[in-house]
């Protein structure tokens, strides 16, 4: 985990007094993503990103981030990955990454303007971000009933923790992490930036050739919100669990395709927002 | 606080069951944010951006967005704040709101394209981030050394948490307060998202004048990233305290601007990464 964390030296401050000590800090620095299409008249990288993210799983996080983003659709489309441009010298990383993608790919970058909300009758509201999700391509998840049984959901929370190196170390990292009905965890992903951490893990299985995860599940740390229930949308993965509170329209995206959302996953107690029927 | 949280009928399960009850959940939505600057040859709003929010305060937040990004410097440069476009018939909300700006401004809307990296001798990484702001006007707040003593910030979280109405209604905000040395309140504002609650909490000190703030400092639920750093720098309020960890560029950027980053914040603790000169 070189250069995802660092180690400084800060003030403790209580009641009782000031005293030195050694802390770590998680490390955010600028990743810009480029995305290069060779044809036959040559190749132009294009940026389409900059994310502040910790260093430690770019690979992951510039496949997730085009993957959730609607960019590519299966592995076979990534021609290569790299990281190009200098090294850091102060966080000892490089910070631009560009992947190579099939030059017979239609490549709607278009589609990261975000300016989908025209073609609804309401405008902007929270009805034109579900519709332009169907837009893209995204169907309910109804046919999908893997059943999660309520012990494996409360014991994930405990088991992933003991599967965080850097929050461990700094106290200052969010998590995402791909779990099974039988409670084994696939992969804990860490950054200072939950949607970053939520890109690495979809990063990893659609690499993998694991994506659509009918099967699998999602936890995240802090809030379920309408950003996060989408990467999951498009990843297939049909149950997203928070281990804080969820916002209105994460729900409502839940119940229109069918996704199972359970929210406040701690001290032994959740509650199910949408898709009570996959918990047993 | 219509509009801005949404009761819904849940399932709570423990260990002994599952039962049914009612629960309330922070609104998200989208908002864009539009500008317009009336010239003789008429007007034209642009897009500038669609953020998630929780309704509300929009008006401070699109003006405390403007702020901080750098494209308003003064509030006279505001010539009127509207919203525009449909009623949203599921939550009730206006969804567009429109800042109409004194045409005499020049409008440097390129700065939110972030392109900047590409000026620093280092392409892409956090000491360009850093370059950056200066490259935007901001100077260092070593100037300003009004003093917190250490009671009035192990008090403020407790204080704040009081005047959370939503966040405790659905135990799903975040929260930005501003406050004084001698720990007055003087705004608290929530929302699904940190950086909007921020926004909302500085566009209210910069409509009516206060900024920038330099005997005032900022609070924030979570923890402090790069941009929360930003985001106080530029109104001149010199001390973040944040109830999380701070990132390694927060720390860089307190430091660098001679700003005060206080973390952890939380059971009568706090660490002090950088500017302990203003804690007494």
């Amino acid at each position: 985990m070189a250069g995802s964390s660092q180690s400084i030296e800060i003030s403790k401050v209580d009641a009782s007094g000031i005293s030195r000590k050694n802390d770590s800090v998680a490390v955010e620095e600028p990743l810009e993503i480029q995305v290069s299409a060779q044809s036959a008249g040559g190749s132009a990288a294009k940026s389409i990103s900059i994310t502040m993210r910790t260093p430690g799983a770019d690979e992951e996080l510039a496949i997730g981030f085009l993957h959730t983003e609607g960019i590519i659709t299966a592995p076979e489309q990534v021609l290569s990955v790299q990281h190009v441009g200098e090294i850091d010298p102060d966080s000892g990383t490089r910070n631009i990454i560009r992947i190579d993608i099939d030059p017979t790919v239609d490549l709607q970058l278009d589609r990261l303007q975000r300016h989908f909300y025209t073609t609804s009758s309401c405008g902007v509201c929270g009805k034109a971000s579900l519709d332009a999700l169907r837009v893209t391509g995204q169907y309910s998840l109804a046919a999908h009933q893997t059943r999660f049984p309520t012990k494996v959901l409360l014991d994930v929370p405990g088991v992933v923790r003991q599967q965080q190196p850097l929050f461990s170390q700094t106290g200052g990292l969010h998590a995402a992490a791909i779990f099974g009905s039988d409670g084994e965890i696939a992969i804990v992903k860490e950054d200072v930036g939950r949607h970053n951490a939520t890109d690495k893990a979809i990063g990893a299985l659609f690499s993998a050739g694991r994506l659509p995860a009918h099967d699998l599940a999602l936890l995240v740390s802090g809030r379920a919100s309408f950003e996060l229930m989408q990467k999951a949308l498009v990843a297939g993965i049909p149950l997203l669990a928070a281990v804080g509170a969820p916002s209105s329209l994460a729900v409502k995206l839940a119940k229109e395709f069918d996704m199972t959302l359970i929210g406040f996953l701690r001290d032994g107690t959740f509650n199910i927002y949408a898709g009570s029927e996959r918990i047993s």
